[in-house]
């Protein structure tokens, strides 16, 4: 074992969270602070500089983007007879926000996010786990390098936690699943962004779904497309479908 | 030069090909065939395995993810004290179909991509360009790694070819565009899917943008977002924004 993973395990002032990090990932961190920035969340960050805070954010929207590559690598090298589409919306299942969260809590990261429960709502707690998930990965990129987090992406978290034939099998999203109803059904079915009304936090969007020009669901998000997500599910429920 | 350079450059069957490839790159590719599946459009193409063809759009696939990762690390270096949403739309804009035909027209893969002109309209020969350009970076993905296609990715295309500090002052897409509009004008915007009429092509989206409940624009196309894209920059010009 390197001098270097000897200190950090067992002489380092870190060694405790070291420890923590090296049971949950299987391996040593190199740069703690990047893994201790994606396991905080904005309620409790504070501000760095020019009014940007020291929260996960940054970190998830790279992780993202590296875990978006990792699995579209692996499902165009199992899938090799699969078009565009199928991959892209089974992508879409295994990053999905659902998912990750699960995947979050499965590996126990819950005991190292750092956030203000006051400041967040208890439905606003669920996509936490996902969100640092992400962000991880970005730390994790920035750490090690894209081969490194490919492998680690790939026998650390896709082999031993991703079931991806049961994904392949299971029902889509509530917006594509509300869609193919309607056409289905010969339904017109919309998406409507609605104006904020005064007094309501202008970076909240508000969608409603409506089936025939009847509204059945209403969903408000920070972004337009959870919105929409939203208030699909929400016309799922009613619809019964 | 190692012996394989030379023979592919000299004396391989496929030199000439080889030769245009090395100049429009800058490097000798290794897999020819992942080369030449880049720029082979869908209308020519020839079904291979259960109905799949030998098309480029599971190579744009992989590469619309590979480079939406590079593009976010270098977005995440260039900009420390930006927030995610600002990296976003940065992003979208760096890898906007638009961006990307321009780019790749520059760049001269026009001499190299095969397809139909009698299969496509006039309209749709637009993306041809941008769509080789990800199955490109898919096909240097597959065939050189990820470190080399980022070093590509970087010094080659965004160093070269891509002013990214002009693009962050550029307006945005017609869909954010319309919508900033019509909050700043208190106006209600929805984009609804319509139901395709009998004997129309099932694959085919049809979307149309109300601006207060009366319709601006309509767009067709093969995925929803590119139908709201299209109705969305109708409704622009319709309004004169």
């Amino acid at each position: 074992m390197p001098v270097n993973r000897l200190y950090k395990l067992y002489l380092s002032p870190h060694r405790k969270y070291v420890k923590i990090l090296k049971n949950l990932l299987g391996f040593v961190p190199g740069n703690l602070s990047l893994y201790r920035l994606a396991f905080r969340h904005k309620s409790v960050a504070t501000s760095v500089k020019k009014g940007v805070k020291n929260s996960n954010e940054r970190l998830e929207f790279l992780g993202d983007a590296v875990l978006g590559s990792v699995v579209a690598e692996v499902l165009f090298k199992l899938y090799p007879y699969e078009d565009e589409g199928f991959l892209t919306e089974l992508r879409s299942k295994i990053v999905s926000r659902n998912n990750l969260n699960q995947l979050a809590r499965k590996l126990g990261f819950e005991q190292l996010i750092e956030y203000d429960s006051r400041a967040l709502g208890p439905t606003r707690q669920g996509s936490l786990l996902g969100d640092a998930f992400e962000a991880l990965i970005g730390a994790i990129y920035l750490d090690k390098g894209y081969d490194f987090t490919r492998h680690f992406l790939v026998n650390h978290i896709i082999k031993a936690h991703i079931d991806i034939h049961t994904l392949e099998q299971t029902e889509t999203n509530f917006k594509s699943k509300l869609i193919e109803w309607c056409q289905r059904h010969s339904k017109d079915i919309s998406f409507d962004l609605i104006v904020n009304g005064d007094g309501e936090n202008s970076k909240l969007f508000t969608v409603q779904a409506s089936v025939d020009g009847q509204i059945m669901g209403l969903g408000k998000e920070f972004s337009k497309k959870n919105a929409e997500k939203l208030a699909a599910e929400k016309a799922c429920e009613a619809l019964g479908i």
